[in-house]
């Protein structure tokens, strides 16, 4: 059931909306002229109203059983903030220059993910557009947007989103996002959008007024969960659903990315998350081309990506948080929270042979066993990252693996993501090596929910950090911080690292062994007390290895450890990359002994 | 991990008990002799002890932390109830003389369910061995008894079982449950039974006390539900494992029929009941026989009993409701609460077709989509019944169909499940039209507890009947009104009704097509207009229909309707039967017009 307004381009506007508890429920326009008008009760809890006069931009709430004014829950415009009245939008109106653009599936994606309120000095999506240049250079074919549905104030990471169907003001609303989109994808670049469905708001959120949206049966970390498979959940599930259409047809988004499904919880029949692929899949072939889902899931369960017909929710690629993991605490030794799991070189060697790391054994910070096997599972249902958004923001102080580690260490665990046989996910600015932080941040009016946030975060690193103090995430300051300061990238390293994650990507393009997801044709060597680790990826057309230090020391390779003979093809310390000089020769051979300097990567080619 | 009080037969007992954060763990016996014996911590956070001098009999607690004692929460015995100590039992005692016996397959069952309380006058284990023979001669082939995991008191369905692992003082603890397996056995009998891994006690319950054996994560009709995912899962999950092996290992057990398993949540990589599948299948090949897990399910989810290489759990076979709702409904015609999703023919033949009639349709009791389609299933996975322990017992009178419905109309319905592509369930005296009502009753010694369960049943029957009185489920008498009533088997009805269940269970065993669980041949036609449902079964070995008028008045079965010219093998109103005579002639013409009488039953061979 299609729900919000509708603009049909002859001054009607429709307006659906679900309360099935309701006894009344009408339009209230709030300008241009104030009007309330009756809507009609329709099967299934929806309420519909046809009205003339009302054009785009015209302002509106419900009044639910006479007396309750509420914002739209599927609101397409928020203009004056998540307390406001809803805005009609004409999502006819722009005028779509993509339609040869033909998408790019998962498994040919680079993806760049960014923050559109840091990611340039404005913090809009259409000043994302001047960027494109920049990002084409980079050779990423993906960019992947925080979520920009509509959340309390101007600053956010965009999980407090309490209007899933509108784009965030301050961003600059659906136009903005319009504009990027097709711009975008004229340079061959897919728009990924992360969409949060396992909690909302909580500030701004009305829609507990509207129906039984959430449930008493399961907690999530943000309270009752969202109504999945309770009493009334088809009209939840509905919202759910129109919502991701919406992205794709509204807004031509290639793909969403599907905020921590763990927190989704639906244990009837049809999971939510299947029928969500269902509908996705349903809505590509109706489209002609096609749409994709990618979950974050802290669940290692690779039934998310097994298909429907396997009992699978039919999704079609997963992070697999694992790799960055291991690489994360091999390199800085950080063992705190979750990466007490985390840390030997078995684990990396593991995660390069088959994703997850935990397949059903035990994991000392969950306390239990976890996971399943993904041997089975192909590279390219699997995303891997070395930074992103969460493991750098949540962080007492923010810091990018380039702020906790050497800089060739940085390459290295970069070198490692671009060999690996999954699709590799950047964290914006990581390619310049970004010595900005990424801090928390928020800007909400309810000050105990400030102050609520304050707590959390203050116990959530109490144990981690000692009492260490932290910067407060309602301060305007610490989404200032948080920028992008892209004067880093003339500096020496910042080039250095630019023009080797350029590399990497081309060569991964160009060599079909190093974009391969195949990992029956992966062989992984560790070398534990050497923190050596040499992977060779086998293709019809050609081989490639990459030998990787994960130690700060050198180390040697004796005669024996390499098994091919090979043509360096890069090398992560050359002096463009702002290194010392190869760490490997050109020609490396079997029977020849080699010493390798910490943090040293080079890749054959055999 | 092998938990509990295992006797070694040399004088030696071992014990092992999991209280991952308690500080120390003692045995405290306290009989024959009184004596301490501090337990030794192992990985995982089990505690174990070896103690000398303490054989069968022997009584103890644990002492947790120096102060608190409580029983073993995997006590093989309580025989002072669920407050007092635990007694180590030898399970290696007991003389088996079943070597022989090779179990029987679910697809072989005709399942026999009865409460051991009320079965008997004496309500015991071992005074079930005085109906074998009877049981052979109707000729189930499976005793199904109601839980028998020590409850409180000594009255109780079962499911209020605060001890896993003992089987119940009252009804003559193990020794008497060894024995009456030992005969069933020798006589070709399977027995099953039925375990509750959805919530323990609540009165006796102190696994709290050892450990997260709940989590706040989910909330279930009893409360916090039990943890099989959240921290410290491994220890509880262990717990519902050893305890389902246990039944097989020290009782011989054929069968788990897991209770209510909507109830047990489990958003982990491998589901519970995954585990116990592969745990179950484990056990089966090391013992030499197999053993199987039926699962009572709301869900209607074919994941259930989907193969575990396609992301299910692989349960053996899994109980259909959606059957008996669509029987009892078009029958009695009522339509409160759960049956208001039922009532029509169309429902009923669904039902033969497929299995489930829900399968992702609105559901106006769920107010909710609900299902999955069970179209690929084997009819061999899913067992059905016309009345069971439940329906019956949660009626504010208890009464079973024969207390509802004409005589006549009982023997349509048990036809309809006889003829039926699924396994068979009967519940206690419905083959003899039992005029005994099965009503709720309990004996805990907690006076608040008792008053919880008199309010909740008030206010379950509160909507349903309108504030009519009820039988107060502590009173004594409940049960007693409760208890089968053998001298009902020589009235004329009696006797019929075990006779007609007798032929019918015979035919099924002897005629291919009748007990075939191939839907794929199976046709059903349902006239709505006639009330009149004809199922054909076809088979290599020959073909049977059976023609059913659902309706109280009689209907005419006009010319061209019979698709076949058949001989007939039973009539439910045959003179044996107690009826009036048959209602069909001996052989049935294709092109003749019958008229059928009101719940005629036929089923013809061709």
């Amino acid at each position: 059931m299609k729900i919000g307004a509708t603009y049909r381009g002859d001054g009607w506007t429709s307006f659906t909306v679900w309360a099935p508890l309701r006894k009344s429920v009408a339009v209230k326009l709030v300008s241009p002229v104030e009007r309330v008008v009756q809507m009609e009760q329709q099967a299934g809890g929806y309420w519909y109203a046809e009205i003339r006069d009302v054009f785009p931009g015209s302002h509106y709430f419900y009044k639910l059983d006479t007396s309750t004014e509420r914002p739209d829950p599927a609101s397409f415009y928020q203009p004056f903030g998540v307390h406001g009245p809803s805005e009609v939008i004409d999502h006819n109106a722009f005028k779509w220059s993509d339609s040869a653009w033909k998408g790019i599936p998962p498994e040919e994606m680079v993806i760049y993910e960014l923050h559109t309120g840091t990611f340039t000095e404005d913090g809009t999506l259409e000043s994302i557009i001047g960027k494109i240049d920049y990002l084409e250079k980079l050779g990423v074919s993906a960019i992947e947007l925080m979520p920009l549905a509509q959340f309390p104030g101007e600053r956010n990471w965009g999980y407090d989103g309490a209007y899933p169907f509108a784009v965030q003001n301050s961003y600059g609303g659906p136009e903005g996002l319009r504009k990027l989109v097709d711009i975008c994808h004229s340079k061959g670049i897919a728009v990924l959008v992360d969409v949060v469905y396992n909690h909302l708001g909580p500030e701004g959120t009305y829609v507990q007024d509207y129906g039984p949206y959430f449930t008493h049966k399961y907690k999530t970390p943000w309270g009752d969960a969202i109504n999945f498979d309770d009493m009334y959940s088809d009209g939840v599930r509905n919202f759910v659903i129109e919502n991701a259409l919406s992205w794709f047809e509204h807004y031509h988004i290639d793909a969403l990315r599907l905020d921590a499904i763990q927190g989704i919880f639906d244990f009837g029949a049809k999971h939510i998350l299947k029928e969500l692929a269902e509908e996705t899949d349903r809505f590509s072939s109706g489209s002609g081309r096609r749409r994709y889902l990618i979950a974050e899931s802290d669940l290692n369960d690779v039934r998310v990506i097994s298909s429907r017909e396997n009992n699978g929710y039919g999704i079609d690629a997963q992070w697999n948080d694992d790799f960055h993991h291991a690489v994360q605490s091999l390199l800085t030794g950080e063992r705190k929270s979750y990466y007490a799991d985390y840390g030997t070189l078995d684990h990396l060697e593991k995660a390069f042979r088959e994703g997850f790391i935990y397949s059903w054994d035990y994991s000392l910070n969950r306390r239990r066993h976890h996971g399943s096997s993904s041997v089975q599972v192909s590279g390219k249902q699997l995303v891997v990252c070395i930074q992103n958004h969460d493991q750098t923001g949540n962080r007492l102080m923010g810091e990018r693996l380039s702020m906790l580690l050497p800089f060739e260490a940085v390459k290295l665990a970069a070198g490692a993501m671009f060999v690996s046989p999954f699709i590799p996910l950047l964290f914006m600015g990581e390619e310049f090596a970004a010595q900005t932080p990424f801090l928390y941040f928020i800007s909400h009016t309810d000050k105990d929910l400030v102050q609520a946030v304050r707590d959390g975060r203050a116990r959530e690193f109490a144990d981690l950090y000692l009492g260490q103090s932290f910067y407060d995430p309602q301060d305007e300051s610490t989404l200032a911080k948080s920028r992008l300061d892209w004067k880093e990238i003339a500096s020496e390293k910042g080039k250095g690292c630019f023009i080797f994650y350029k590399e990497m990507i081309r060569l991964r393009k160009k060599i079909p062994a190093m974009a391969s997801f195949d990992k029956k044709r992966i062989k992984v060597e560790a070398l534990q007390q050497k923190n050596l680790i040499i992977i060779e990826r086998h293709d019809e057309s050609g081989c490639i290895a990459a030998i990787m230090n994960f130690g700060s020391g050198s180390t040697v390779i004796e005669p024996g450890i390499i098994n091919f003979t090979g043509n360096r093809i890069i090398d992560s310390s050359e002096e463009r990359f702002a290194g010392q000089g190869a760490v490997l020769p050109q020609k490396i051979e079997k029977d020849v002994s080699y010493e390798m300097p910490g943090y040293g990567f080079a890749v054959y080619e055999f």
